[in-house]
Order: C-alpha cells, then sequence, then structure tokens
C-alpha cells in the first residue's frame, strides 16, 4: 500500500499560495504602495509552513490515491485554499470572518463581496482577487474532469470514459490532461484580456476582468461592477467568454486535436446557447415594451446579467431588480440553470436539466403506455440506470441545503428574501442575491459574521458538488 | 370493446352535485334566507343537464375504463365539479373567475379563498364551501387509493399491491373499497363535529369545520379562522383531526379490520407524527424565548399552525407571518412537506420525502463504496428500480410548474414573494401563501382575475399529482 498524500498535497498548495501572492507583491511594490509587505509576509508565513509540511510528510512509498482519501484531500484542499488565501486581506483591516469569507468567494468563482470602495483599493489586492478566482476556476475544471467523475457525484458518471476502471485508483495518467486544460484556461484568458484592452480597458483592468470572466467568477475591480465601462465591444466580449468559461473544457480539448465541430455539437453548449438566447431576447423585449428602451441597448443589458447569472459569474452591467417585480423572479430562477459540466461554473449545470427533462418525459410516456419499453437517451448513447437516482439525491442536497441553511440565514436575522437567496446564490456560486443587503447593487459587508460563514459552507458545499462534503459527515466514512 | 364512460360519469357527477346543492337550499330556507333560491336554481339546472348527459350517453355494452381514459375522465371530473359548482358563488355578486377559484380551491381542498365578510355570510353559503371541501377531500381519497398506484404517477407505484394485473382495467372490484372509505371517513368526520361541538362550538360551526378539517381543506366560517374560537380544546381537536386526514385512509381500513397496530407502524404516519412533533416543540421553544409567550399558548400556536401548513389545510390560529422573518422561513419550507399517501392532503408527501432520504444516503454509499450492492428498501420492501426515477419526474414537474406559474404570476403584476408563495401555496394544496395579500391575514380577492386562472390550473395540477394532467399536454397522447 502506497503512503497517504494529503500531507504532501496540502504542501503544495501552500508553497504555491505563497508563490502566487509575489505577483501582488511585485505589482505593489512597483506602484510604491505599502501594501506589499502584506503580500510578502503572507507569502513568507504560508511558504514556511507549506516546507515544512513538505519536509514532514515526505515518503519513500509512492502516493496512492484511493476513493476514501479523494474525498478527504477534496475537500481538505478547498478549505486549506481560502483559509490562508485570507491572509493579505486581513492586511487591509478587516476581520478574518469578512477576510474567509471573500477568499472563499473568489476561490470557489462565487464573487460575492465583502469589500467596499474596490475602485481605492491598491492594485495588488485587486489583482490579489482575481487571482484567486483564475486559480480556483482552473482548480474547478480539473477536479471536474479528472474526479468527479470517478467519484460519480450527482449523476456525472453519464461522462465517465467508458474505459474507466473501478479499481480503486483514481487517476491513470492525468498530467497531460492537466497541461491540456491549463493551457487551453491560459490561452482563452489572454485573448480575452488583448480583447478587452482593445475595447478600451485598461491594461490592469482587462488582465484582471479576463481571470475574472473565464472562471465565471465575479470579481470586479470597480464597484460599479461592469456599469463602469461604457464601451458595448466590452460587454459583448464578456458575454462571450462568459460563455466560453462555462463551456466543458473537455470539448475544448477535442476541438484543439482535430474536432472542432465537437463544440458546436456538444448537447450541453447548444441548449445553453439556446437558453440563453431565448431568455435574452424574451426579456429585451419585455424591456423595450415596459421599459421603453432601445431595442439594441435592452438587448445588451439583458443578454450581459442573464448571461452573468446563468453562468454563475455574478458580473451585473445594472441594477436589474430595479426593472420591475416580473424580472426579479426570473433572475431568481435562472440562478438554478448553471454552465456546462467540467466548466468553470455552478449550480445545477445544464446536463442535469437535460437528465430531468428526459425523465420527466419519459415519466409521462410509461404512465400512458405502461407495457413499452422506453429507453431513456443522452447524447445518443443510453443514459445508465443509476443516473436518475444520482441526479434525484443531487437535487435534494441541492434543494435541501439551500432550504437548510435558508433557515439558518432567518435565525441569524436575515430577511426571508436575503435569507433564500444569499444561500441560493453561494450554493449556485453565482455571486449577487436579491434585496437592498445582497442584491446585484448590495454588499455582503453589513451581514453578521456567523452568516459569512455560513455563506462560506454554502459556497465550499456548491463547489463541490455537495456530496464531496456530504459524504464525510456520515460517521461511516471514518470507520 | 365496452363503451367510453366519460359520459356517464360526468353524467353522474352533474346529478350528485345538483343533489348535494339542495342541503344548503333546505339550510337557507330554514333559516328563511332568500339565497335558498341560488342553490335551487342552480341545482335544477345542473340536474337537468346531468339528466339529459345521462340519457344521451346511454349504452348497452358494459363501460370500460382503460388506462388512456382513465386520465382523460380523472382530469375532466376535477374540472367540471369546480365549475358547476361555482354556480351557487355567482349567486354572491361576484364575478365567474372568483366563483371558478373559490369552487376549485374548494373541491381541491386547497382552502384559499376570495371571500370576505364570511361571518355575514348566509348559513348555506358557508355549508356549501364546507360541502365541496369535504366531497373533494374523499374524492381524492378514492382517487389516490383506487387510480393513482395504477396510472404510476410519481413513485406511487410503490404502494401498488403486489397482485395488481396491469392488463389495462384499473379496477378490480372497487365497491367496497370506496364504501370502506367513504364509511371511515364519515365517521371520522362526524366524531369531529361532536368533539367540536362539546368543546363550545356552534352546532352549525362544527359541522361546517369537522368538514373542513378532515378534508384538510381548511375553509372556515369566520374570517378570523380558528383565531375566531377562544377554548383550547378547540384548537387540540382540530390539531388531532387534522393529522387524521392526513393519514393514509388504507390504513384505516385495515385497523377496522383488526390490525390496529397497522396505524403506529406505518412509516408515514410515523414520520409525519415525529416531524410535526419536533417542529412544533421547536418553533415553540422559539416563541418562549423571543416573543416571551408561556410555553402552552406558545405550542397552542405552533402545533395548529404548523399542522396546518403540513396537512396542507390552511387553517390559522394567528397571523403567524408577524412573528418574525425566521417563522416566515420555516412556514414557507413546510408547505412543500405533505401529509400520506392516500389521505386528502397534497403537496409532496411523506413517502416522497422518505424516498429521496434513502436515495440520498444510498447515494453517499456508493460514492464512497462503488463495489458494494446496496438495495434501497421502504417499510421492509426493495424499492422498485423505476420509483426514484418517477419521484425524480415529480419533483422536476413539481418545481418546474412552481417556477413557470411564479414568473406568469410576477407577469401579471404580483410581487415576487406574493407570487411565488401563492403558487406554492395553491399546487401544494395548502391554502394561505406569504406576504399581505395572499398571507394568513390577506385575502385573494384583490389579484387579477387572469391570476386566478392561473392559480385555479395551480391547484388543480397540484392536486391531481400533476401527470394526470400533463400527460394530456402530449400530443402522443391524442394518437
Amino acid at each position: 500500500m502506497g503512503s497517504n498524500p494529503l500531507g504532501q498535497i496540502l504542501a503544495f498548495i501552500l508553497i504555491a499560495v505563497a508563490t502566487l501572492m509575489l505577483l501582488p507583491a511585485i505589482v505593489d511594490f512597483v506602484h510604491d504602495n505599502h501594501d506589499w509587505l502584506i503580500f510578502l509576509y503572507s507569502s513568507l508565513a504560508v511558504g514556511i509552513v507549506g516546507v515544512m509540511v513538505a519536509l514532514s510528510t515526505r515518503s519513500d512509498r509512492p502516493p496512492e490515491i484511493t476513493l476514501r482519501r479523494a474525498f478527504v484531500v477534496t475537500t481538505c484542499c478547498w478549505c486549506l485554499l481560502p483559509a490562508v488565501s485570507a491572509l493579505p486581506f486581513v492586511g487591509l483591516g478587516i476581520g478574518y470572518s469578512d477576510a474567509f469569507f471573500e477568499a472563499m468567494s473568489g476561490v470557489t468563482t462565487t464573487g460575492s463581496t465583502v469589500l467596499t470602495d474596490l475602485d481605492r483599493l491598491p492594485p495588488g489586492m485587486l489583482l490579489w482577487r482575481a487571482l484567486l478566482q483564475w486559480i480556483g476556476g482552473v482548480g474547478i475544471i480539473v477536479m471536474a474532469i479528472i474526479m468527479l467523475p470517478f467519484l460519480r457525484i450527482g449523476g456525472m458518471q453519464l461522462f465517465a470514459t467508458e474505459s474507466s476502471d473501478r479499481s480503486g485508483k483514481v487517476i491513470p495518467n492525468p498530467r497531460s490532461l492537466v497541461e491540456w486544460i491549463a493551457g487551453i484556461y491560459a490561452v482563452l484568458t489572454a485573448l480575452c484580456a488583448v480583447l478587452y484592452a482593445m475595447a478600451g480597458m485598461t491594461a490592469f483592468d482587462a488582465i484582471c476582468h479576463a481571470m475574472s470572466t473565464l472562471s465565471t467568477g465575479g470579481y470586479s475591480t470597480h464597484d460599479a461592477s461592469f456599469a463602469f465601462f461604457k464601451s458595448s465591444a466590452i460587454h459583448w466580449i464578456a458575454v462571450v467568454f462568459m460563455i466560453a468559461g462555462a463551456a466543458p473544457f473537455a470539448v475544448y480539448i477535442k476541438a484543439c486535436q482535430g474536432r472542432p465541430g465537437a463544440l458546436w455539437l456538444h448537447p450541453e453548449i447548444r441548449s445553453l446557447l439556446l437558453f440563453l438566447t431565448v431568455s435574452s431576447l424574451g426579456m429585451a423585449a419585455w424591456l423595450v415594451w415596459n421599459l421603453g428602451l432601445p431595442f439594441l441597448t435592452a438587448l445588451q443589458l439583458t443578454a450581459f446579467n442573464i448571461t452573468s447569472i446563468v453562468t454563475t459569474t455574478g458580473f451585473a452591467s445594472a441594477d436589474y431588480t430595479a426593472w420591475g417585480p416580473q424580472v426579479i423572479g426570473v433572475f431568481f430562477l435562472v440562478m438554478f440553470v448553471g454552465g456546462c459540466t467540467g466548466s468553470t461554473s455552478g449550480s445545477i449545470k445544464i446536463f442535469r436539466h437535460q437528465v430531468m427533462a428526459r425523465v420527466l418525459v419519459s415519466h409521462a410516456k410509461r404512465l400512458t403506455s405502461p407495457r413499452r419499453v422506453i429507453i431513456v437517451r443522452y447524447a445518443g448513447r443510453r443514459i445508465p440506470d443509476d443516473v436518475p437516482a444520482s441526479v434525484l439525491a443531487f437535487l435534494v442536497a441541492f434543494f435541501g441545503v439551500i432550504a437548510l441553511f435558508t433557515l439558518v440565514l432567518t435565525m441569524l436575522g436575515l430577511d426571508f428574501v436575503t435569507a433564500i437567496s444569499a444561500a441560493a446564490t453561494a450554493i449556485t456560486n453565482v455571486g449577487p442575491g436579491l434585496g437592498d443587503v445582497v442584491g446585484p447593487a448590495g454588499n455582503f459587508a453589513t451581514l453578521p459574521d456567523a452568516a459569512k460563514w455560513v455563506l462560506s459552507a454554502a459556497m465550499l458545499l456548491g463547489r463541490l458538488e455537495l456530496f464531496a462534503v456530504l459524504v464525510l459527515l456520515r460517521p461511516e466514512f471514518w470507520r
């Protein structure tokens, strides 16, 4: 039996975070901003601990990742990462609860923020927020593509390669896959940044926003988010790259390996695009009709904000909750759509909606023709028998956790709409909720500290498809 | 092949309604109230049409209920019943939209009302409302026990007797079953009425409230609902009989046939009682702590109102939405619990929650032990393979319809909380929603007519477990 790799993986994360912290340190140093010391000290502290952990968990035996260990490692990583990434935020003078919330919101690519006056923050701090989202985004893609199908969470076995063995070892040869993903992710981010800059952003804004666009994170460098930018081109570039971040990265690899048609033929991408088009056009028509906006202005607003929520990014180009109660209802509901599997987006995700739709139709068929054999297919292949039950389990956990967290948040004194929308926006990793406090024009800073910890837990649960965390709560798991 | 029984069944309903209308006519006549003519004319009109339909659809061939026809008949019955039962309400001077809403809310045992000044309404009208709920209640039990397991809707095949054949005929020998159900229902109602009267209600109030208690309907003869009654005994009697109405009637039959232990051993009843006890005690403690109420006062309030919502009755003994945002969250969520299968209650129902919990746990087990064979059991028996998918289909339809109707209601001008809680309370057949308009202290009268039709459709969908109606929407159904 091989050694337990937990310590080595955590050490790797610590050292990586310490190294990354040098980037904002350099930026702030160049800008002659005292904050560079915050990053330097944080980096040193984290780095020293990382090296110590690395040395103390060295082992001559090869590491072996069993299924059980994979669950523990996954959750530990996603707790340690925000815990140490939060250190520089404490340097802003906010409490550790706020700092941890901000870091968790970053690495889970949620985008809810407790910071105000973003426009006056030192550039290093803004870069650090964008970096956290960017790292969190690529982290989740790697996890989703490599780990989750093996973990078989919530119906994801649908995407397991047919040849996958179930022998206990999780990853046969992951290195080239990770390289491909990181490469594609980096190229898309660079492309997005260049286009942002060409459309009028400063180089710094372009880089930061490109990182939080591709990661469908939603952190901006301005309090007004994308409403700060008046250029239409910037908004449409953001729409394109939010969708790019919400597309399945496994398909990009196929496309790069000579099958560009794979992108267009992918059932999740098609449904996502169809949904975004129909809902943006529909709501734009409504805005034209009710608020008298010119059609293109309305379409730019709806396409941007709907895409932002559906892809679970969370940028806002307007306070859409001021458009009327009808629109609030739509924006609450589209939180639950989500992007594609193996992307940076969260929430229920397109493939689960597709499975649900197919199960719904087949149930209706079965009711009227009980003796007919009905085979439920997805993308031409038969859906494995255990997928509907897995999707059901996911939904039960998903809405159960939202209900539970809504109750807890109301107990902490939040009003009902704030509580339910904050719980939903955290678990779906979207970012903004509804109402004055957590809405697109609000800020999470005024929530009680306890609510911030609850929401941090919700973001973690949502990011890890719930079950990667929930299985750890079963006493049997630890026997 | 036998004849199509649709016409005969509709004729039977028309004649039954016409006959029933004579009861309030007599009551109003005795009370020397002019309204007795409204009921007489309505009765004559409905009765004449009924007889004509009966004569014109006579057939020498024996009627044959196929599966397809069962779906059509079911939905037709539950549309025709409120359509004709609404006639007397028009006599009150309200429009037909309001009258239909009131009748649909009655026969689906929802309990939302558009009528105000109930305390001054003629007794015949109050009796008619109670009668509609009582008939609707027994109707749904008969349908749930006899029909739905054969229709296999939303996982109800779990309750199909093992010997049931699937030969196309729905009911082998239903008469004695219907007699048993009606008998038990009548006895329980009589018992409830006697106890109400002994505890201080007038005879008329006791009879009307007994009918709307056993049917988990929620229509009261007073605007203040149960807040009108000051006696604690009345409230606790209501709690007991709301639970009795939400219990599975098939188990009562077993109990009457010499197995009284069946009641206590039934998994749905146990879970329902456990849930009600824990949530009532918990919320009572919260009221003691926060509002300083004496414990027994608090417990009476919470036990009554939580039982009322969970059993989808909808009586209110206080405006619980004034107790604080925490409580509003709880009352919104417990709408989705529901009573037992084969009872008068609506919503998701206990057995589906139990299936969901078992699927959730087995999914978590499977994730950590992928090679273990995990058998999911319910009440000692293995859950059939298609039940999780059926429950998933039900939930998707359930929340999908709530989402859709919420959107439609916001389009009609309702605010978000009113819209989502009205849609939810209609589909779950609870009665009151949240907010000033549709909350427990509000009234549905001020909603636009279109919203009333939408909510009527929602009540029908919820009452018929959605799929009995939804399958009719598939074009293939009619080929």
